[in-house]
């Protein structure tokens, strides 16, 4: 008995095998080489066909590689980058390019996110969706349709998200898990169903999204068509899978109020599983997104900001050069040669500090998500080496990690411990440090592919093979490695910790001057 | 007929030959390799010996490698790096080490200057002398030995500064010019004579001073012995040389009023010419130290800050790998190598800052010379390449440049024209954002090493080959190449500049709370 976890992410497509014991037998997966397109500058489309065939070549290669007989895959479920639309119409083409999460168009969406303040508000909208007013969401996408290719918008069927598109294809029924949905900003995430009081403000039909169930519920089996092009079993089950960054936390072995998932990719992602969503001024203005998760009542707050281990890639890429030849000759990775370099550090990179907001800020103090924020190193000497610089942003991205638990944990939700996944994960120097700075137990799952194990994890549910997701969980993650909080440093940490939260309420006036001066 | 020019700085002694128009014809140099020595961590001591021996040695080459007939030499004199004092017996031989200008001893004279500001005050001091009170003038370092070494203070016949050292030495008589008297912070400015205040306040008596005269004043000829360990003629004169950033601003070609030298070391510093001394609240509070200049009745104000070519060689060592290897292959420079990257940025670097701060702040806006302040990055982005980075260092430090032409020129002091010496000034690119950033006029003069060239100007005039200092600067001084502001990027510069001006008050909390909390 096998199961499949798909992770359609926004950069790559991955299809991994899996047993019930969470041992992963085989993966296949693809980057997105052609996939987009930029009509305009700003815009960013594709062509949801070959995303769809993508996705096809990443299951049959998966199963090829597994050697497994597809009879055996009792189920597969897919995790996916939210927010993307794929407008679908009658004739079951697409009515319009999807229009990807990344989109900037017409300034960002400018008029559709007033129109949305105007009409439901800031904090109304977020109440409901938990999903803050920004250019991102489905719902300015399709309201930007609406607006500016009404003719496109009145051909659509189905305003499909990722998730509800491969299900589909997979089966034939346009089905979606609430978790997804909530990325739309138009899902009311305590009734868990399409808000009525969105769409009528905006006219949008309901019939025109997709049908919405529970993560782990079971879709249907898979098409004959489909199985005729992957090798997969017709009687292999497809169940409702769910947002990527809780599918990622899922796989990390999160379930339960109290466990929080880590992400340190290129951006970095709290994700605390809380028992009910707290939806107010404050949660709003911390910045924290709120999204249905998997077992039961619970949900997942999401505290991200946008450059963590992009800012370890950035100092590489253009200050390595060294430890790039390095690498290149030994067959090591430069990563793993830069964070041995910043052990030669000390605590606190010999009073140098790193504020790690080079794309603008995330999650935490206000003015949150903030694109006139930018990356400082502050409090530099002739002495520092490279070593502190690296320490630096190692440090740097952990002391932004703990201002927004403690975000979190002042509105009452309690953070026991953080579950590390995402390529930072991968240096144990740097998740020491995370132990230390945040004063928590950082567990470090034995999982390469977070996302895929969580969607097989689904997977096992809809199929019954286990009984839910406790004992799923119990069964299919183990951990590697705690790193548990060495009280010295936490105490030395403390202390530089209190600095590093005065560096951007104080740099705020600076990078306004900056935005408006410069520009 | 020739001069020589010697420069006894404060890592390396250099003796050139000159003929009357300015050509060099030979120069000998050597470091202090072995000259300083550390009783103490923070204590910088040395035998003044070894340091004579070092002189002669300079001289003794500089004459050889110039195959002239030393006959021919008709005068010499001397620019000293200041403040270092060394006391020397009624026997003719040391009563105590050298005290060098760097010595920190005793929490860096902490007694001594709290005694200085109690008994004659911060602002009274600098008014007499034109030097603020810091733990670096030769004052700090005499009231030392005579609370803590009162044995050996006593039997110190004349406490020396380089220069009269150096004169007592080849001549026999101890003399020094108003100068370097200046750097002692014991000298009246005004009167031109050690002041009698000072003195009296701390029971020093005059006669362990030496006389002061004008620099170029004629002090005697060379002693036998002198002549036969360097091959001098006892027929050359040795003049009154001076304090060695005004002999460079003197090489430079810097003599009356409007000019201004500009050295980009390892430290930066401007030194304006100015008719009479300034001394008021206000350029205390500036940072600006005074001293008797050349011609006349006209002074200098010295405006320094401690890194500027210091942070590009911080850079280069830690983060140019590839351009120090490129540099080893191509037989060029690394410096040259990184000058052309930044030229591949962008005039603001991409909106980049550098707060060139990396050993405390110098001259400039208040707190001057803050031991807190640090350097910073400010501003950056993913997109920011290693082009960006050094070109922000180069622009950092034409701002804080600007930022004190700015107060010189707010107290009514106008700067024409900038000329450019030290290390720096050899990248014509660098001397650019220079014009362009502080929208003054950047003269490259066509000298190598402009404190030899000052003090071989001063023994023109001694020797009076030349009849004075104006006829000698327009014999001996030649500019090389001029930079114009260029009036399109003047103007892009002033928006930039702006926000320049507000990131050392913006940090300044934050500067302060790093030194509270991290130590």
């Amino acid at each position: 008995m096998y199961l499949i976890g798909i992770d359609v992410g926004s950069t790559t497509c991955k299809a991994a095998l899996y047993d019930p014991s969470g041992r992963m037998i085989s993966i296949a997966s693809r980057e997105y080489e052609d996939l987009f397109f930029y009509p305009k500058p700003e815009w960013c489309e594709y062509d949801s066909e070959k995303l769809w065939k993508i996705v096809l070549l990443c299951i049959k290669e998966s199963i090829q590689a597994s050697k497994v007989n597809p009879i055996d895959i009792e189920a597969l479920s897919v995790s996916v980058s939210g927010e993307s639309i794929i407008p679908i119409g009658r004739d079951g083409r697409p009515s319009y390019n999807g229009i990807n999460w990344t989109d900037k168009r017409d300034q960002s969406y400018k008029p559709q996110r007033e129109k949305i303040d105007r009409e439901i508000g800031a904090l109304r909208i977020y109440e409901i969706t938990g999903y803050p007013i920004n250019p991102v969401p489905s719902l300015v996408k399709i309201l930007w349709l609406k607006d500016e290719k009404t003719e496109a918008y009145n051909r659509t069927w189905k305003f499909m998200l990722w998730e509800d598109f491969i299900n589909w294809k997979l089966t034939g029924k346009a089905i979606l898990s609430y978790s997804t949905a909530s990325s739309s900003q138009m899902f009311d995430i305590r009734k868990k169903r399409w808000s009525t009081e969105i769409l009528e403000t905006f006219d949008i039909s309901p019939d025109i999204l997709s049908e919405c169930l529970p993560s782990g519920s079971v879709i249907g089996n898979v098409l004959p068509e489909v199985s005729r092009e992957t090798g997969l079993s017709e009687e292999t089950l497809v169940a409702a899978g769910g947002w990527d960054q809780s599918c990622g936390a899922l796989g990390a072995g999160a379930l339960n109020e109290g466990e929080a998932c880590n992400t340190t990719g290129t951006v970095e992602c709290i994700t605390p599983v809380i028992r009910k969503p707290i939806l107010n001024e404050g949660t709003l203005s911390t910045g924290l997104y709120c999204s249905p998760y998997f077992n039961d009542d619970t949900y997942v707050f999401f505290a991200w900001f946008p450059t963590s281990g992009a800012i370890l890639k950035w100092f590489r890429d253009n200050f390595a050069d060294k430890e790039i030849e390095l690498a290149n000759m030994s067959g090591r990775d430069a990563y793993d040669i830069l964070v041995e370099l910043a052990n030669q550090s000390k605590p606190g990179a010999s009073g140098l500090f790193l504020l790690p907001f080079f794309e603008g800020s995330g999650a935490g103090e206000p003015p949150t998500f903030n694109i006139n924020a930018r990356g400082a190193f502050i409090g530099l000497r002739l002495s520092h080496k490279k070593s502190d610089v690296v320490r630096s942003i190692l440090e740097g991205v952990a002391f932004q990690t703990r201002v927004i638990i403690e975000k979190i944990e002042e509105i009452g939700i309690q953070i026991k411990e953080l579950k590390a996944i995402g390529g930072g994960a991968k240096s144990e120097f740097w998740m020491q440090i995370k132990a230390d700075i945040t004063g928590k137990k950082v567990i470090l799952p034995d999982v390469t592919e977070a996302g895929t194990l969580g969607a097989a994890i689904l997977a096992s549910v809809a199929s019954r093979y286990h009984q839910d997701l406790t004992q799923a969980v119990k069964k299919m993650c183990r951990e590697k490695k705690v790193f548990y909080p060495q009280s010295e440093l936490t105490k030395t940490y403390e202390k530089i910790y209190n600095i590093y939260k005065s560096l951007y309420p104080s740099l705020l006036p600076i990078f306004n001057k900056m935005e408006s001066l410069l520009y």
